[in-house]
């Protein structure tokens, strides 16, 4: 191990603050108690992509499942085991395995902990702002404004 | 382990191509020989962002040290030990630390496997069509042409 810390612009992930908690409506919130992120490219300075490390534990899971109209997403599972459920059914990643979904394909995904210990996974995702969010099983539905990502119900009406 | 092959949107990384070699003028190959990069994102039919698992042999190079004007850069080191090169000086990341570099941040970088065993990470940048590339230490530059990144000396003639 290095005997002095990492300087800018090299850190240990494990120095990033983990944030628990999302931006769901409050009766959204449960479904992902129990995942904590650390985002590691926003702390690099970075604008184009977002990286974070994310801690799933058991039985939570990484989003209600969703897919992205413009946004691009890659996760490479680092350490546990995680289902990944997509439109064709359930899959169990473990550690090193990768996926990826392309933006504007239609097949909505998430990752669910089913294992009795945490899992952890990098993702990566660009930034568009006019990127809209479809969550085929909730009725939610994300969209992008000029203050940001807002969600409602599928029929246009807040929460 | 799963019993059954992963499906797509999901694979192991282990059965993408490793690709060796770079797009470099032959006098500068030499330096990022021992270099293999599978292109996950690539396989995975991601377009707003490339990721690669590249596996760095000992005593070759990433690259040569450079930055980008335009693109972002993340590295995650997953296997074995690197040692970041940038204008501040030398550092040695260990498995499990990141690195990131911003665009247009003039911080030139590359990483080194001086270890007497193989470094394997993770790599993101995103992908624009404007990008430029400087490499401070060699008569090198990388311009964005509409047939894409082409090199020249530092005093515009070719290769």
């Amino acid at each position: 191990m290095p005997s002095t810390p990492l300087q800018p612009p090299a850190f240990d992930p494990a120095d990033v603050k983990a944030i628990e908690g999302s931006s769901y409506p409050d009766k959204f919130k449960p479904a992902v108690a129990g995942r904590a992120k650390r985002r590691l490219g926003d702390a690099l300075g970075l604008k184009r992509f977002g990286v974070n490390l994310t801690t799933i534990k058991p039985g939570a899971r990484s989003a209600l499942r969703h897919w992205h109209s413009r946004e691009d997403e890659f996760i490479y599972l680092l350490s546990g085991e995680l289902v990944l459920v997509t439109d064709a059914g359930e899959q169990v990643l473990t550690a090193g395995m990768c996926a990826g979904f392309p933006a504007a394909k239609a097949d909505s995904h998430h990752l669910v902990n089913r294992s009795s210990r945490d899992a952890v996974y990098l993702e990566v995702g660009d930034r568009d702002p006019a990127d809209e969010v479809t969550y085929p099983d909730d009725d939610l539905v994300a969209v992008a404004t000029p203050q940001g990502r807002r969600f409602t119900r599928k029929d246009g009406t807040p929460y």
